[in-house]
């Protein structure tokens, strides 16, 4: 019996638990002290009203048996596709129901959707990068080139022609820079992937961040749907970290090395995935309901808010950042040169504010840092005008 | 770009579309006739209103800031499988909460589980085989070698030691033959994987229809521990085919290749998945509580008295046939020699009842058929009524 031999080269990743260890540390040591933590990736207001009351009544609907469902489609029911589809449209973008997948999210389809692909393909990601595009192509053997992510492309990598790729990650806006592309830069990329008969595996898990004109899907550029599959979730849009379900799009007409890429997702899916509980696509079709994305909407603005107020905070300060807009995260540079954890540790011994030192994302993330908006308002306020204060000179 | 070219091996399953194409043709030559489906292997009866007040309590939980639960463990919340484990101290089993997996369904485990495993290793399933093993490890390049599960053996394959094995599937009481493994038969598996160095996967998504002294657990057997990973679902157990949990038992001490496979799961799992829902965890919990126990147990008696009728009813014609007892299913030798198609269009026919033609789980099914519990009990009586007059001579 052998293991899977390449999980021996997947680099244990201490990020959160080395921020974990120092924070408590210095929580134990400082015992009077309030430690306001701007780290979090993960929301802190609850769902919509109109969200809980759809979980409540599919919930209500397995408890009768006339409305109970048994084994739901593999794809997600129809219902639930319906509504993203509608969703698509609110934004210009068409998506027929027959090329959504309902997931139980995001992460779960960008890692799994390496089965359908050949183990000797080459993956690109841009760096910094989200451990999941990493770690899962690792797993299958797959040899990996980075993209920087760099201030003089403003932390939107762009692809070198003289790299081949066969397989493409883009997050935007990207985790954890708060980057997003604009439609310029992503033709760019889908007019290298179809040069280098790649696939695009394109993250929109923050579109809802977007408030200015950065494409909210890729599959609104001309010649998206011949080269890219989009996945989405509802965590950061409506709060679904604990409630899990997302949507992974593959246009039918999207084909490589003499199959449809659509038929072999829908195989992998109806051989090792069995749907998403029905209440939960009942509270994911109430997201996308008119009264839905008016409820939601008043969470994103909060999260807007703060995420505005940090990077008011960065401006006044002269710090060079992303994000910020069109993203919950706020991407800065450590002042005076300071690396990631030497900045980390600044900040929580001078301001007891705790954020993520950026190098835990990637050799380009090292001297930045990532700040998020998903706290409470209040603590974010005291937050930033602790930092104003330790960084005003 | 490269597809994975293990998909172009998997031979395509119309099982479950032949029939419906039959039967459909049928009913359409034939509107005046009542058709009877006992064919189906999906739950029919409603979730107990215990489970229902679990979901809809943790649904209440996210729309509140207070309560508000944003992603989960990996492995699940702490009271999940705490549950679960005193599920299995209920029957006598001590499993951990620290060894439990709270998964989307077992169907996805032990689909996934593969992950971790090299593709060198040589697969064993029982034949006739639930599709999910073999697909998955034909998805995965590995070689499979098949066990026949015939009449002889009362359709319990015992394992040929001239034939070596990495990663064994055994599934008990079985789908599709409803025959279940005594303690006996699982000691010879674990001696048998571990002469082999094997991993026995063990499904055991029936346990809750066994009645008498088999195992509901392979960890019940001693050595087990050191060989055996377990796969349990809710959805036969509590009506969970819509709602989706699961769970997966990886003991502590079990290494192979120099590696702990729990920690090798965990590993592929925090890359891969984000966790089940929380109000779907309320529900799994709840399913193990008193109330949910004694709850959970009317739709089972449901379903095993529908078993016994149709198992009684095999019993008068004088036909072979396992399961019935422990189980939902019922797979019984096709009469007067018939194959199973031709014993398939026979009964639809002459008694317009639908079954499952056993051929569509394997070589070793052929001239058997599947009859199942999980239908409407006067539908099932008269089924069976009909099936009697037909085949009484």
């Amino acid at each position: 019996m052998k293991i899977n031999r390449n999980y021996d080269n997947l680099v244990p990743n201490y990020l959160f638990a080395e921020i974990a260890k120092r924070t408590n540390a210095y929580i134990a040591a400082h015992p009077d002290e309030k430690v306001i933590k701007l780290g979090i990736g993960d929301v802190t207001l609850p769902l919509a009203p109109v969200v809980v009351e759809a979980l409540k009544k599919g919930a209500d609907e397995l408890g009768v048996k006339e409305t109970f469902k048994g084994y739901p489609d593999y794809e997600g029911y129809a219902f639930a596709r319906e509504a993203v589809s509608g969703y698509y449209k609110s934004f210009g973008v068409t998506v027929s129901p027959d090329e959504i997948f309902i997931s139980d999210g995001a992460k779960s389809d960008t890692g799994n959707i390496g089965d359908i692909f050949g183990a000797e393909n080459t993956v690109l990601v841009t760096d910094p990068v989200y451990p999941v595009y990493v770690d899962s192509n690792i797993m299958a053997g797959r040899k990996i080139v980075y993209a920087p992510s760099t201030a003089e492309n403003g932390f939107c990598a762009m692809p070198d022609p003289q790299v081949h790729a066969d397989i493409i990650y883009l997050c935007s806006p990207n985790n954890p820079t708060g980057a997003a592309y604009s439609a310029d830069q992503l033709r760019v990329w889908v007019d290298y992937a179809k040069a280098n008969d790649a696939i695009i595996l394109f993250d929109a898990a923050y579109e809802a961040f977007i408030t200015d004109d950065c494409p909210r899907s890729i599959l609104s550029i001309e010649g998206a749907r011949e080269c890219a599959i989009e996945f989405c979730s509802l965590s950061k849009t409506a709060g679904f970290t604990g409630t899990r379900c997302g949507y992974t799009v593959i246009p039918k007409e999207l084909e490589r090395d003499g199959h449809n890429i659509y038929k072999l997702w829908y195989r992998r899916e109806a051989t090792k995935f069995n749907g998403v509980s029905y209440p939960v696509q009942c509270a994911a079709a109430a997201v996308f309901s008119e009264e839905g994305l008016s409820q939601i909407r008043e969470n994103l603005s909060y999260y807007q808010e703060n995420a505005r107020i940090i990077a008011s905070a960065m401006d006044e300060l002269g710090i060079y950042y992303t994000g910020g807009k069109n993203s919950p995260y706020i991407w800065l540079r450590c002042p005076d040169g300071m690396g990631s954890w030497e900045f980390f540790d600044y900040l929580l011994t001078n301001a007891q504010v705790v954020g993520t030192p950026g190098e835990g994302f990637g050799d380009c993330g090292k001297g930045y840092f990532r700040l998020t908006s998903f706290g409470d308002r209040d603590n974010t306020i005291e937050a930033v005008a602790r930092i104003k204060k330790l960084l005003q000179k």
